[in-house]
């Protein structure tokens, strides 16, 4: 049985739409994803606005109420039924996320077992056939093939193969389902 | 460069002695490593006590003050200059152990980077050569060898190569070196 590792921020937990909202409120912006078009987040804030917006994102329950990305969860069952399914997650950039994390998965995603569960930081460490993930830099020493899930920064990226939604990423691991 | 993952309790920290000072606290026993040849700790307990001793296990800083294992220290810093060296633990069978088990390692292994360390739960998920780790459970599926590293609950394992501490790891690893 083939085996895909699939990220979590910007994949299965929309953690750009706390971000935008986190800064909205915080400094009185008004942005939206659509102004991330192939920028990173943190490129269209000002430099001075760091650390208030990083003390957000290190505070313990900011990703204990991310919503989940639409489709995530029908998907994932199925391929679940089909692949081996890992959730692979770069924690260790922001340690006090494991235990919100943790239990995010298992509130929203209570079919993939904790083994089933890795928290990490080079994702090269990582083996699996394919990882499904917006950060290309964990392809390139990844073993397997890196497949870009579409997200406002990485949409000038080329040179992989790419699923824009999880109703796409169904079609390209599971060609024979309706 | 190859690549090592180390495992964590019983290998670099000194998980069974910390069981072991616990069950003697609570249960008025006298039990020593001695006890164990052989055995996995539950096995030496009564059942009506794993209540009690699990509370323990599971109380966010039971790992955050177990002893390094001799020598590790000194070994993987060397390991470390000749390999790409990743911990791995499977933390997710107790997931309140994730800070404890993090701010452990940020104080004992300063030199591992947050990258290089990937909690988990089924080990066949770690990409490297070689696994040093006490648990044969981890090496059937795994893809690189399994380096049996020697705890008394399996003395009596064979079938893969071992060392009984970091001194002879050292020698497996960098024969070359003093």
């Amino acid at each position: 049985m083939k085996r895909i590792a699939i990220d979590m921020d910007e994949v299965i937990a929309d953690t750009l739409r706390k971000f935008l909202a986190v800064c909205n409120t915080e400094l009185g912006t008004s942005l939206t994803k659509s102004d991330l078009a192939g920028k990173n987040f943190w490129e269209v804030i000002d430099k001075k606005h760091f650390p208030k917006i990083r003390a957000h994102v290190y505070e313990n329950d900011f990703f204990a109420d991310l919503e989940v990305m639409p489709g995530s969860q029908e998907a994932i069952k199925k391929l679940n039924e089909s692949y081996e399914v890992f959730i692979s997650s770069s924690a260790m950039e922001v340690p006090p996320s494991f235990t919100a994390k943790f239990e995010w998965l298992k509130a929203h995603f209570p079919f993939i077992p904790p083994s089933h569960i890795v928290f990490c930081g080079d994702k090269s460490v990582i083996n699996a056939d394919y990882l499904i993930d917006d950060n290309m830099r964990h392809f390139e020493r990844f073993r397997g093939e890196g497949i870009l899930f579409t997200a406002p920064h990485n949409l000038g990226v080329r040179g992989y193969r790419r699923v824009a939604n999880w109703k796409e990423a169904e079609k390209l691991f599971l060609p024979a389902a309706k």
